[in-house]
């Protein structure tokens, strides 16, 4: 349980505020991703591609992502559910196209009316649009840990879906826990499993801390040497199928896990925790984070067990 | 990270309430253990024989004890912070005195106005009551992972007050993560030494999640092998030193997180689910447990993960 320079992909500005009632005023959104920018994370999802009907509270995603200031070693990644979107994406200058897939044909029927056939299909689109442009692909499998409407997903399905990312071209897959179903044990199998299937092919976990499970989901995958996580400031992005539950694993808390446990995540925490302290007043509420609420438990320069 | 039988300790009554601004109802008590002892946890630990004035959610301490109908296979305990807490806790009936004696000088004396040494001297007195009673002794060590004034604790330090546990004739231990400071790396390496120093000395894990990593923390002790987790319904037990922050690990979320994981924890879920949702009505407030909003994530009959 050790390894040092894990990566945090900071997705509060999408998969965080996509469900909230609230639309949260574009300058806002800049300004916060502005922000986040120096915190020290690897990526930002900025935002989505998707339908404004759809999703309203992201209708602002061209603006915001021509809006932010790039910082220098931070890929900012734009979430696209089809072709269409891609090509906006790219239009307004995403880093990354991030492409999602539901491993449940139900799910992906939900989410982009579409089997999931069709959208491994349209993927080759995608991936001629980029071509040449420098922007990369990330793939990401949802539902990879189990779905709400389909229950449980067979693991061979993962392992061919990441394979077919892989030989449509990806750069990089993610596996979701889209609504929080995952257990450590299921993700230390999945994880080695994938790895195994597709080495060299990295891979981003992402999981709701839906069921209490986050934290612990997230340090089963780092056991079996992930290396990078998706988290969500404040741990925003609750899941509409579970009212309070909580949404995002919090990288506020994340951060502060690995740094206590002596693994380098290269995030400032304070900064973080001075920008999670600002989203009650974005959002409306109060958010499901814990460290800002406790503060750290021990300051970072002391060795980790005093003897 | 496999195993089976693992044992629940719950402690809502004793450290859910504790803090509670709240005095729940005695009959209310008596009917939430009453309902707890058949869910198939191993022990209850009932409540506390303090002074009323310290903490007057508890001042009931004896008509509860007395109160409540026992359930075969379950232990009852009660915490004592000193011998005149464990003489009216045995007089009560407890089957079992639970001593908390802090790792760190400065939280034992705001506890219990005593030295941990002078803690150390009244056990002995805790010891003569009990013998021949058939009432075992556990001893807890508080703060053993951190204390919110004096800091670290240095493990040498969790080592010696383990081994007068034993040398005191106490039948098991706990380790206590009092404010919820612990990381995965720190359980897991003090678990380890402690097991190494007490071979065949009983111990528990007793964590808080204010740092969210309460069942990562968990997930961590499983691993190096503890079996013994405190937990209490609902995820009651805030700390008073972090407003908002969660309370001791959710004792559902708990059970749902290892039987998700196939590891057999002999307590009905649903039960649990049962009675943690009508904790809101008797503590006039939500509680931090995840799996009654969200439910389980798999039904049990099913396999861990479906091919």
């Amino acid at each position: 349980m050790s390894g040092k320079h894990i990566r945090i992909n900071e997705v509060v500005t999408r998969d965080g505020l996509q469900i909230e009632p609230v639309f949260v005023p574009t300058r806002d959104k800049i300004a916060l991703i502005d922000a986040l920018s120096h915190t020290g994370v690897s990526k930002i999802e900025v935002t989505s591609f998707v339908s404004p009907k759809a999703v309203p509270a992201l209708s602002d995603a061209a603006e915001v992502m021509r809006g932010i200031t790039r910082a220098q070693n931070v890929i900012y990644v734009a979430l696209a559910p089809n072709a269409r979107g891609a090509a906006a994406a790219i239009e307004a200058g995403a880093d990354e196209i991030n492409i999602v897939i539901s491993a449940s044909e139900s799910h992906n029927y939900a989410n982009v009316r579409r089997s999931c056939d069709q959208s491994f299909d349209e993927l080759s689109s995608v991936n001629r649009l980029r071509k040449g442009s420098g922007v990369t692909l990330n793939g990401t499998i949802a539902t990879a840990f189990g779905c709400p409407f389909d229950g449980r997903i067979a693991p061979s399905r993962i392992i061919d879906f990441a394979r077919r990312y892989r030989d449509a071209g990806a750069d990089s897959l993610t596996l979701a826990d889209t609504t929080g179903m995952a257990n450590p044990v299921q993700v230390e199998q999945l994880v080695i499993a994938v790895f195994a299937a597709c080495p060299d092919f990295p891979i981003t976990l992402h999981f709701h801390n839906t069921r209490g499970m986050g934290l612990a989901n997230i340090l089963a995958a780092h056991h079996v040497g992930a290396r990078s996580f998706d988290a969500a400031l404040g741990g925003l992005g609750g899941c509409p199928f579970a009212p309070g539950a909580t949404g995002n694993v919090c990288t506020e808390d994340v951060v502060h896990m690995f740094e206590q446990m002596g693994v380098d995540t290269g995030v400032d925490l304070q900064s973080l925790i001075t920008q999670s302290l600002r989203l009650p007043v974005l959002v409306g509420h109060d958010t499901p984070g814990q460290v800002v609420k406790a503060g750290p438990s021990f300051a970072r320069e002391r060795p980790e067990t005093g003897r």
